[in-house]
């Protein structure tokens, strides 16, 4: 295997749409692909463990860490904030693994935009229909009308950022859509540009006694 | 499925390291997939047949041709004319079907240099070394030793490009290189970019009632 740096894969698409099972299904699929789990300040949940589903932090340790550069990306959410360490991430990197990151376009404009932002990849997974969007939510069969109604809105809006993403899913089949996204990550890894041992191995190549 | 253009493929790589077999192989795969016959001057040889093996041409047609604009790429070896045809690939591409070129780096330049360029997806497969390129060149036993040294320079010469390619494969086992070509494919065509119908997709989408 020819050395390389890790990606930095974004998955985004409105709620609904399938993302945390396709994200699940890609980790199970390559072990060696980690998942970056968010800060936050919100207060855990009954079930939630820190450093698996948050890392749950003070406002002013966030604070901090926003401040001294440590935030991939962040955002205020009813009161509460939320992140990307950056410091993990670039741990993985280094050592040619792959981290995956459930963010929403802004979280997605933030990392593009960082001095990292040539080793994203950004897959966008679009619903075939609103209406099959809607199904899905209510199916969960916990959240009132006005709710759904909300998060409906919520989709429309990250919908509409669709084309700041590399590529661009329907997803009317899990299964064909968790194949799709394993060719793209296949694919990424084999470009020239993101195989930094590339050079080295023709230079030992050409070397060769033939 | 959306509508998308169809793409230029372009494969190179040393001869021996297994291009023509994995040409084939990703035919079988994709029945959509064309692959671009080379018009030339030389005389037919026994078994080969017109428009199958090659658009066997005249030169004055050929010539023809090139001025007016109608060869992707050309060239002169050992006195002969080779080039691809402009008209059929075109026509594949607006039928949105992806167009293979079993092309050198002389022609790749060409058709990424052409004014359809930016579909053009070119993968160079890389053999895992060099002794293994010249025992597989050997294996065909049909060659002397004088030219079996020619075909080992040329392949020393055509290695020296591998950068100018998007993808570089390296194929130390036909099965998975031909698996990592179906995903590069796979992906491709899944870019944002490429899809040219996926802009109507999402104002359809958002004009649904939810």
């Amino acid at each position: 295997m020819i050395d390389r740096t890790g990606l930095m894969v974004i998955l985004s698409s409105p709620s609904g749409a399938g993302k945390s099972t396709l994200a699940r299904r890609l980790m199970e699929w390559d072990a060696g692909l980690r998942f970056s789990v968010s800060a936050t300040t919100r207060a855990p949940r009954p079930g939630e463990v820190d450093g698996v589903d948050y890392h749950f932090t003070s406002r002013a340790g966030f604070e901090q860490m926003v401040a001294d550069g440590q935030m991939l990306e962040h955002a205020e959410v009813f009161g509460n904030l939320y992140g990307s360490p950056r410091g993990p991430v670039e741990q993985a990197m280094l050592a040619g693994r792959d981290t995956l990151f459930d963010v929403d376009w802004q979280g997605g404009q933030q990392i593009r935009a960082s001095a990292l932002g040539r080793h994203v990849v950004s897959i966008f997974v679009l619903p075939p229909s609103l209406p099959e969007l809607e199904r899905r939510l209510r199916g969960r069969g916990q959240d009132s009308d006005a709710v759904i109604a909300g998060r409906m809105e919520k989709s429309r809006s990250e919908i509409s950022h669709w084309a700041e993403y590399d590529y661009v899913l329907v997803n009317d089949d899990l299964d064909e859509t968790e194949a799709r996204m394993r060719a793209i990550l296949t694919a990424e890894r084999l470009r020239r540009d993101r195989q930094s041992g590339l050079g080295g191995f023709v230079r030992a190549l050409m070397a060769e006694e033939a």
